[in-house]
């Protein structure tokens, strides 16, 4: 298993799949335990591979973040795709063109788009209306009822279009640390939902309340009012997410491995070949008060351990991150050695590194952009 | 002319010609009136096709920061390109196959990876050391005088390597502010640089010294002690070199043009289909204190133009951009139109959105990875 590492000549993604699979297992356990449907979100891993092991756990509906990304799975046979992003009507003719192969599902939040997609549909989408529960991205808040009001009668009364529910996603949870924080984004989001279960719920009764981020739904135990769970990145979890406390450091499924390129002894750092374009510039505060790019990852046995005392990325630039090394780092690593290191946003560094290798050492592809 | 918005339908990164060949020439002008070759590096492009612009104005020799890159270029017919990044030693192979090609140059800043390369090499290549001028990245200092020695005398005697000279990179000219910051940084690296000159320009009388990053190859007008000029980012700038002080805002040549999918007047925001997946997450504080992402460039004649106090992006999420928009721009801004925006790090958007669309409508490719 050891091999797998000597084979890397340059930054490499690395997926332990044992890892990946036990957090989609739990995750697909907790839904089920709620009697929820997951819909787990693709945009942190944008792999067919990956995908497929979802399967295993029961997985049968899918949310995708651009109309790109839900043409590649739904050439892999998803056959229930959410674009979880508001609908940009430029992709029309990429709309049409999905909606033939599988039910494609948009989200909408004005009436005008709601009536291009009536006009310009050639086959049936559902809509789902975006709901803002407190996030304040996007989504349409219980002060725009009467829009709400409309979108729904429209879509109700529309040929092409099938009433679904609203999508929500409590982004603000990102910004939490621990978990009374997320437990209180939760309540509230939970709350806010609740206003659109009790003005719609009798008009229209099969609506789906579609919901669910990483921290949320990590953490949390009670989903009322939320008859769909929609996280994406427990798939991987990341450092952004152990910060948060969604997840454990053992959980964090993917590591990039960098070659070392020098060695500064006098400032205590070691180069990387791994920068930005690798990495993302995503950083995060380090619980000791640094600002870090990412964590070393021990090797050994053919997978990795993490310590959280262990050394971090301190700086990146394109091609090279900066290690912050002490003495007995410094001294048994040598140039040419591979070092792996947690990433800070798994979504990011995936979709810039555009494959993965197991720890088998066999390559995943992903989605290719354009 | 207008078309060529009119036919975008997601995020796309547009090179305005014009601007990037008038960066270019005035670069080639001045490295010419220096009587100083222009060695561009091409990571911030990425493109055979803005690659053969250069060729219009003399170039004959780039820098890349991959030996990917370097592949990529050799075999749109580069015959002189160093690998300006530490080398490598686990792509030993990718460096003989690109050696049977072109002339390959690799930047060294230790006795076993020269000692490596000499056993290792079926080509011959170009040694260049890495001179620390005080970025204190990577590259050796004065007070390593006697490594350089070493390193000197070895690959001198190496069948295999050809001694180059120094490479620098005084990449602390990226947190100046304005041309005296810029001056005194420049300054600081010329002197750094005379004490190899001093030390070395006796015993290796054809030394090249090969330098230059954007800010002080755009703003300085003198290079003495300089035999090659190495910037990169001129070829686009960006609103992080303008900032700096290197460029004007009429000067950057790439925006992103993004449809808008959402508008929310309460909040004072315009949603765009434009993310950190697109832009990068690189930020800048703005003039006006705040941070920002991008700025909105007005759409005119088939072209752009800014003025700064326009619209910024004031975040960006996977696949969002929010705007901060005044009244008349809200009122202005439909659903479905195109808003454009010049990036904050050029070099890394164009890195994401691997390729480009001219304002004529063409598309120019890009390397691709993996």
């Amino acid at each position: 298993m050891q091999n797998t590492l000597n084979s890397i000549i340059e930054p490499t993604l690395l997926l332990d799949e044992k890892r990946c699979r036990r957090n989609i297992e739990r995750m697909a356990a907790k839904a089920k335990a709620h009697n929820i449907p997951l819909r787990p979100h693709f945009k942190t891993h944008q792999s067919h591979e990956v995908g497929e092991w979802f399967r295993d756990y029961g997985v049968d509906r899918i949310a995708v973040s651009s109309l790109r990304m839900a043409a590649y799975f739904a050439e892999a046979g998803w056959q229930n795709i959410i674009n979880a992003f508001p609908t940009n009507i430029r992709e029309i003719h990429r709309i049409n063109e999905i909606a033939t192969q599988t039910q494609l599902n948009l989200v909408v939040e004005d009436l005008a788009t709601l009536q291009f997609l009536e006009k310009e549909l050639s086959h049936q989408v559902g809509i789902f209306v975006k709901a803002d529960t407190g996030y304040h991205r996007t989504g349409l808040r219980p002060e725009d009822f009467d829009l709400i009001d409309q979108l729904l009668e429209y879509a109700t009364g529309a040929s092409k279009l099938q009433l679904k529910g609203f999508l929500a996603h409590a982004g603000h949870s990102y910004s939490a640390r621990g978990k009374e924080e997320i437990a209180q984004i939760h309540q509230s989001h939970l709350n806010t939902f609740q206003l659109y279960h009790d003005r719609y719920d009798g008009r229209y009764p099969d609506l789906v309340y579609s919901a669910g981020d990483t921290p949320t739904c990590s953490v949390m135990d009670n989903f009322p009012g939320i008859s769909e769970m929609r996280p994406g990145n427990f798939v991987f979890y990341d450092l952004s997410q152990w910060d948060i406390g969604s997840c454990e450091l053992e959980d964090i499924a993917v590591a990039m491995a960098c070659p070392v390129v020098a060695k500064h002894p006098a400032r205590h750092e070691i180069i990387v070949y791994g920068g930005g374009v690798h990495f993302s510039k995503d950083r995060r505060s380090h619980p000791n008060g640094t600002t870090y790019y990412g964590m070393l990852a021990n090797w050994e046995n053919g997978g990795w351990t993490v310590n959280p005392q262990n050394a971090c990325l301190k700086s990146l630039s394109q091609e090279h991150g900066v290690v912050a090394a002490n003495e007995e780092l410094l001294e048994k690593t040598k140039v040419g050695d591979i070092l792996c290191f947690l990433p800070i946003h798994s979504c990011m560094t995936a979709n810039l590194m555009k494959r993965y290798m197991t720890l088998k050492g066999d390559w995943l592809s992903m989605m290719s952009y354009p």
